[in-house]
């Protein structure tokens, strides 16, 4: 390599290519969305009537570009990595786990599994280098600039060619800690503001696992000049992912589902680099993890449900696709007032 | 009829055997109970990492009397009545469109349709008497007691034989007005506490029903003295029905998803009537009529998802069907720790 062939490479940094696709997105069908509000009001219902599952259709609509979307073909992608940060302590459960959870979920044992099943979504598991998990990103950070580049590619890759809608999840013994470190880095405030029990710490677990997002913070926070780089440095494998496939799925014009805490601070990533990267995706449920709501008052979204869910693996996604499956059928199958000869307003 | 063949017709009232029916109710399968409960702790998740998922599933468990209950056969009652009341014009909608929407239902144009297509209920539509409104309740008492006690035999008589869970919903324009006199009747507060826009009233059109519903609470307060009596006087039929086969349905542990204002306003007087008869119900849904949030607090429910609907007919349930699917489908096909080979906590 001569300084002529890539004359820029020492002042470039490595997330450019990522930044610079964030400046093209493109904007949901405003035509279709019209249609799609324009055909709620004509329904055998008092206009609005169906509350929020009237907005979860036209939103379809918007980014599948079509009066009357469809969800024929619904992805479920479960990115799965390990962290190198689980030598610290920061979970009850064993880092083991990952690649015992990814078994389980390749035999249909899992939660995703039942509820993808449940609600007609096909699965997709992809496990990233278990056996190479990320640095300490209390010692260094998580991930290479390669690394980092790689989980984004390869969750932009995982994208399948058709699909109306994405559901994305994740599985990581330690990754609400990343997640936890990676919202601090990008919204402000306390390790503790953003630290919680994960799987299920306890109190004095929760105050450790506090002090060693804290101890990443001070390691890193400097540093982190750009969103790419506070998740390259405090993420890991599948949050790089989830935020390539976000991306991916936007550039797309995809809709998607997000999960919980994990799946958001990958998503914040985008909204912090570019305000509105997100618009097409709804949060899908409020997770019980206790800084999920504010992370999710951050990205401006409500969640579709509140069900006290704390699981991951896309589970609330899964759950959001239920209620998504009921906006459509009836957006798309209900008489209107001249059809069913039913009088409306006097 | 002789004084010798019904002696005590003077003093006893027509609601004497519910009231007695209410006094012996079936309590829910603790076994049932405690073996879901322990089944969820060993399924691959941290303990209660699905949240309400776990609970709803142990719920139906309980109900149903077996560790892994089933929603094979799930049934959506939807009663139609009309109200002498509309008279009075509390609805932006006129009376002759409960008719015409049985019709919509039977055709499978309306929400609830294809919410139950999509959701997997079998729908049936009870016609309440609708060319014979009630009596207009702000001049007389809505029901004879034989019309109450019509209502409620044919709400009881509509729950099917074999059934797994019940879904409950109503259609009939100007029964939000007669929900509201019954809420207020039974839960004290004024008329305006209790009184909302229903189908789509404006604001002044909400304070006009609100003196209405006054007014019908004036004549008839003092004379309710059980909450089948305020039924009678200021429900309806399809209300009357919803009573009965919530009743109904205790009798026969059959677990219920009460849908919204009107059909929690129906529950209550079973509530009223018998603290903890509706334990084996769950409220559904938080509708947008306001006062339905201050309706399930007195029940001492919690909705299952907050949706901003208002349309009745039975589709908060059915979204909350949705939830349940997915609550089941993890309940029953997860597989657990030792199954999947999982290392469970350290």
């Amino acid at each position: 390599m001569t300084p002529g062939n890539r004359p820029k490479d020492a002042e470039t940094p490595w997330w450019e290519r990522f930044a610079r696709r964030l400046e093209a997105l493109p904007a949901p069908d405003g035509q279709a969305l019209a249609a799609a509000r324009a055909r709620q009001d004509t329904l055998t219902k008092p206009p609005g009537a169906l509350g929020r599952l009237e907005d979860m259709a036209c939103w379809l609509a918007a980014w599948q570009g079509r009066e009357t979307p469809s969800l024929d073909h619904v992805s479920a992608l479960v990115f799965a990595g390990n962290h190198g940060v689980t030598a610290q302590g920061v979970s009850s459960y064993p880092a083991s786990v990952t690649a015992q959870m990814v078994e389980n979920f390749e035999r249909g044992g899992a939660a995703i599994c039942q509820l993808c099943d449940a609600y007609g979504a096909e699965l997709s598991v992809i496990p990233l280098d278990l056996d190479s998990p990320t640095a300490d990103m209390t010692l260094e950070p998580a991930m290479s600039s390669e690394a980092c580049e790689e989980g984004l590619a390869r969750g932009a890759a995982a994208v399948p060619d058709q699909t109306d809608l994405l559901l994305l999840g994740e599985m990581g013994i330690g990754n609400t800690t990343a997640a936890a470190a990676l919202a601090c880095a990008l919204l402000g405030g306390e390790a503790k503001d953003w630290t919680g029990p994960g799987a299920g710490l306890d109190e004095p677990g929760v105050v450790r696992k506090a002090e060693i997002v804290a101890r990443a913070l001070a390691l890193h926070l400097d540093a982190c000049t750009h969103p790419f780089e506070a998740l390259r440095r405090l993420g890991g494998r599948e949050l790089a992912a989830l935020t390539g496939a976000i991306l991916e799925a936007r550039a797309r014009r995809v809709p998607v589902l997000l999960d919980g805490y994990v799946c958001c601070a990958a998503a914040l990533v985008l909204e912090k680099a570019a305000a509105g990267a997100l618009d097409h995706c709804l949060a899908s449920h409020l997770s019980a993890e206790p800084a999920h709501g504010r992370l999710l008052s951050a990205l401006g979204k409500q969640p579709i449900v509140d069900l006290g869910m704390r699981l991951g693996e896309g589970t609330g996604a899964a759950v959001a696709l239920g209620i998504l499956r009921g906006a459509l059928a009836a957006h798309n199958g209900m008489a209107t007032f001249a059809e069913a000869g039913v009088d409306n307003r006097e």
